[in-house]
């Protein structure tokens, strides 16, 4: 696959949906971002990397931390996390807190903030410092030492962090957090606030591709364990727009609302793509469209 | 009317329910309340108090608060409350966030936990010590200097309050609270850990029968302010036993974990009852009975 | 008190309100009414009856057929209703099912769409005519023999009830109706279409102020049933906008979508307002003015 | 591929969890099943079809119908039924009003049961005759002239299917059913009481692992067409437990409380397993242990 040019007609066909969509506004340091930027990367299991546009460019990895905390989770704890977060799509936007009154404080899945928030408590409680453990992680998986917290940002998602803080007293009411929630919120803002380029990303997200294993060659999950989070991703992994992206994109994804996407196609390779202006469920305008261009010229999809 | 024989009565018919239902656990101080007491007072509108049973042992308040500190914001503040919170009766649990969530993080009514945290920071802003100036009313209006805190009970409630901290915070999250909201979980929890006699409650509540006038004559609220606090009172004031608690009771009340209620007979007499058997709603099994009794005997209802 | 000068100075004083809110819309025979009628009536305890405006033209009755239905099974089956609906506000539209499947078919109260239907089942049980017994109990009362069913209205409701069919079928679903589901929607359909003046109401309410004494001096209900549909009326005869029209009329009262509300004054009288432009709950606009206006001026409230 | 060897393995390993679970008990016919069928089939998509134990014998395939009537309206009309119906998954029981009402008679997807009359309704739109047009679709498919409705079972079903009524009301209500409440119901219940084997319904469901095409070579569906089936069968078609079942089985699925389930591998095979034991979801107890432990001795998921 000549992935350059398939990179470039992606991008060259998506060029009038970039810009579209809203920048994420709830705080000063995203709404900042030029929403006239686009890259797109695609990491080969073998290991080669290649991207278009602003691909090497960091921005908010925001949510789509998520997946690198679960996985995480998964490899030194296995299945037990599954007692105190569901794996169920929530059908909610991604900080309702409805559901979890419905079902008593347990989080319908761990890529809804809610899920998320006990994903890091979880780590916490393994690690001692879950987000400086994930961002050691993800420096090391993507290869690049750089990749860093934005201070700024962390503080700004504090700041603005009501909502969460919601999220997470109600489940401490649940008993379903095991830090003190100024601790888990902490180590929540800092995880969402890391910087990464797509090329980062794609690189960081390569062991889902290779079923399990790592950059350098050692294996971080089980082949079922791996397979499980791409499932876990393609069911939940785009909010309440999980199934629209199933059947247009046909990939397991993680998305965040710094404009993010990464996408798995197992066996293959993976991509991020970032654009910052968002749909109405938080998605990336101009990276579900370039998604869904890629599979369409490669033929490439799960289903 | 013979008060004394109609409480003498009241007590001796609903004997049998005290000691019934459940003792409130969320916290120890509550918990370890004798579950076998009772205690019932009428004060006249002329003034005069009487009681049996265990009807001078001051008991924690908790939400029977609720109707005092709305009394003191609208005597302040008037109907501009309205914005903030609604009138409606909830239909939910005293501590849910479905309703909160679906309507944009304006609590139903004053008298859910929501609600009555808006109530409590609506008084911040206006006096400056929430809880100072609730308990410096409820002084006044019972006559009884020795009514304060039980701060035992407030530091537990702060403990034991992730689901307050939720409500806050959420609605925090739609800038529907003024004061940070540590402050206002402070005072509503002191607010709520107030001790009080079924005398003192009674006597203090005198002034919803009264049409608005208190203890010295001085107009509180208009006599179209009073009527109101009773009409959500009625609507709203036993959480989602309300519709019940009008059909068997059919007086205005207000009725707190610790197992106090007060009814208003509209220009007869003020009502508090005290039994801390709680049945699944939160309210006094032996309380609603013993009011339910004193309706039946004296024909006294608004209906 | 004279009741003429009140009227007349209440109708002055709603004036500008009549022709506010919307007809209801939703059957053509409803939407052809002149959003510019206003009556009023009042019927003493002692029988007589005053009025201003169009108070002795017939309108469509709809929801406040409501109230009489349940008097009617309440005086024949007594409390064991209550085994099929709840007596709590709503806090949802009229036509709401959310609640109902939350709460396995049993309505929250007997003025919600859901729980009149399950009333109208009772009397269909009870009678074997529940439509021509209700009938038959409204002329009664109203001393008015000419007061029928609209049998166009009736059809039009048949025709776009949809959405009564789906309450209806989902109750049957969990067994909470006893006969055929197009039956009671028949009965319920010619209930709702039943025409009335506001002095055929009002004097037909009366037994409502009367503690439960009809027209001819028999008793209709105990003086207790009489308390009680009074406070049923007050807590949810107002869709969810009970705790408003409790805020600020402070009666017991029931409204329907044909501009109608009927309200008590236990002990004094019954009032009877019609207009039939309505507000986004579907209560009259002109009709809760009037009826407030009518407190402010007697001082009358249950409050 | 010797799928007789791996099948063979897989009704081993499963044997005890055969008769585990609940018949589906809402209508007699359903619930004289006995429990202790099970069979599996394995087409290949060259065409060659494998089985053991029972499965040549024919079972109500009720909800597994879905996806071959979503088919055939996507293949007659393409994407303009997304209009009517979405394509989330619910994360409700599957037959829910809830989310129907919040969403405006629009339901979640097609495969719950509010969708799926949806497609029923257009499916009579588009032949005139749904439930014939899906059963000769399904012969054709299956290469079995003998697939045939069971008339007991549609009737059981009318009988007691007021919920799907009120469903359907429901949403001709919100203007969302093109033909007449009681036709639509009827096609629904006759398409639902369909008999067929695991062979028929393995092999009538090659085309989806066969990127749309026929039995008979000829394109039923646009390969991208396929695939978003199979994207919303992965999302969507095992109830609120698709996030599980992907988890688990990590294949595009659709169930039935018949006790059926067919499963896609693109490109390779199409599954169909049958045991009548179902678990709280409404999925088959030993079906979906047989498909995940298929999954693990092959190695083939999707992810």
């Amino acid at each position: 696959m000549d992935y350059q040019a398939v990179l470039d007609e992606v991008a060259a066909a998506v060029a009038p949906h970039v810009g579209r969509g809203e920048v994420a506004g709830y705080i000063p340091a995203l709404a900042a971002v030029d929403p006239g930027r686009f890259g797109i990367a695609v990491a080969d299991i073998d290991g080669g990397v290649t991207g278009v546009g602003d691909w090497e460019t960091p921005f908010s990895v925001q949510s789509v931390s998520k997946a690198f905390a679960l996985a995480l989770v998964l490899a030194r704890d296995g299945e037990s996390l599954w007692r105190r977060v569901g794996r169920e799509p929530s059908g909610n936007p991604f900080n309702s807190l409805v559901q979890l009154e419905h079902e008593n404080g347990i989080p319908r899945n761990p890529f809804i903030n809610a899920g998320a928030l006990v994903v890091t408590d979880r780590l916490q409680s393994l690690t001692g410092d879950a987000a400086g453990a994930l961002l050691e992680f993800l420096r090391a998986e993507s290869g690049n030492p750089a990749v860093s917290f934005d201070h700024g940002v962390a503080a700004s998602e504090a700041e603005h962090g009501d909502r969460n803080a919601a999220l997470a007293y109600f489940m401490a009411s649940y008993g379903n957090l095991d830090n003190p929630v100024p601790t888990v919120l902490d180590h929540y803002f800092r995880q969402c606030s890391i910087e990464m380029s797509c090329r980062d990303l794609a690189l960081a997200g390569s062991f889902l591709a290779r079923h399990g294993v790592g950059r350098d060659g050692a294996r971080l999950l089980s082949r079922s364990e791996a397979k499980r989070i791409n499932a876990v991703m393609l069911t939940c992994g785009t909010y309440d727009a999980a199934g629209d992206f199933a059947y247009r994109v046909g990939l397991p994804g993680k998305s965040g609302v710094g404009g993010g996407i990464i996408a798995v196609i197992p066996g293959r390779c993976t991509l991020c793509v970032w654009s910052p202006g968002l749909d109405a469920r938080g998605n990336s305008v101009a990276g579900v469209a370039a998604l869904d261009h890629f599979t369409t010229l490669t033929g490439w999809s799960v289903f």
